[in-house]
């Protein structure tokens, strides 16, 4: 049975899901930043995944980088894999821009949260699945 | 016409390559820590990648993975696309363990690298090598 873990929970808010995932926003104002955790539970490694459910995760990783880019004028893309701290196997989608506030170091472990206001988590995320496709 | 960036040149040393990528040995004695770079000219972004280009990489990042984790005991697969100093598309894949020099941090931008001695990238490559089923 999958949860998603409580650390994911408190820091992220729902874009979509389906059988096979969840895709949220990271809530901070500072970078526009989503994950995608697979619904399997107990695995910590990309490694551990099926080979398709590896193969949707990523074709997903590869969609919502493409969707980054075009709607929040991002100048890279910073995917990653880490999950050093929470053991439930998230990948990381960041919108980087060179004024932003950690640049050029990646943003992991760098400063506090600055948590979104509502309109700007209502815009995120209709940019995000407007980009996608969704309704 | 694909030339590898140079900074990616200075800090690793050849593990295998073949005409879509090269595999690289990251010259830290910190961590046993890899690059792929996909020998497409003029991209950054791993969503720039042609879906089989994509697929093959990924396929590759899985597998070198699986290999890191049991060739260097490692507690943690840490898996990246950053790209914000060096403008050429290069994946990273970092064997972490518990007790290494940046847990429970990631390890970019962290202290300084540490050169390999000879007979240590010898046992990295064959290791990995070996792990891939490479003679």
């Amino acid at each position: 049975m999958f949860t998603l873990h409580p650390t994911l929970e408190r820091d992220s808010l729902p874009i979509v899901e389906d059988d096979d995932l969840v895709l949220r926003l990271i809530n901070d104002a500072r970078y526009p930043w989503v994950i995608i955790v697979p619904k399997v539970p107990d695995i910590r490694e990309l490694h551990e995944l099926s080979e398709p459910m590896f193969d949707k995760i990523m074709a997903l990783v590869r969609h919502v980088g493409g969707v980054m880019t075009t709607a929040f004028a991002a100048d890279k893309i910073n995917t990653a894999a880490i999950g050093n701290m929470v053991p439930q196997l998230h990948i990381h989608i960041v919108a980087r821009r060179e004024d932003d506030a950690a640049w050029p170091a990646p943003v992991w472990g760098v400063g506090e949260m600055q948590p979104l206001e509502q309109g700007e988590v209502t815009r995120r995320v209709s940019c995000i699945r407007d980009g996608l496709g969704l309704s």
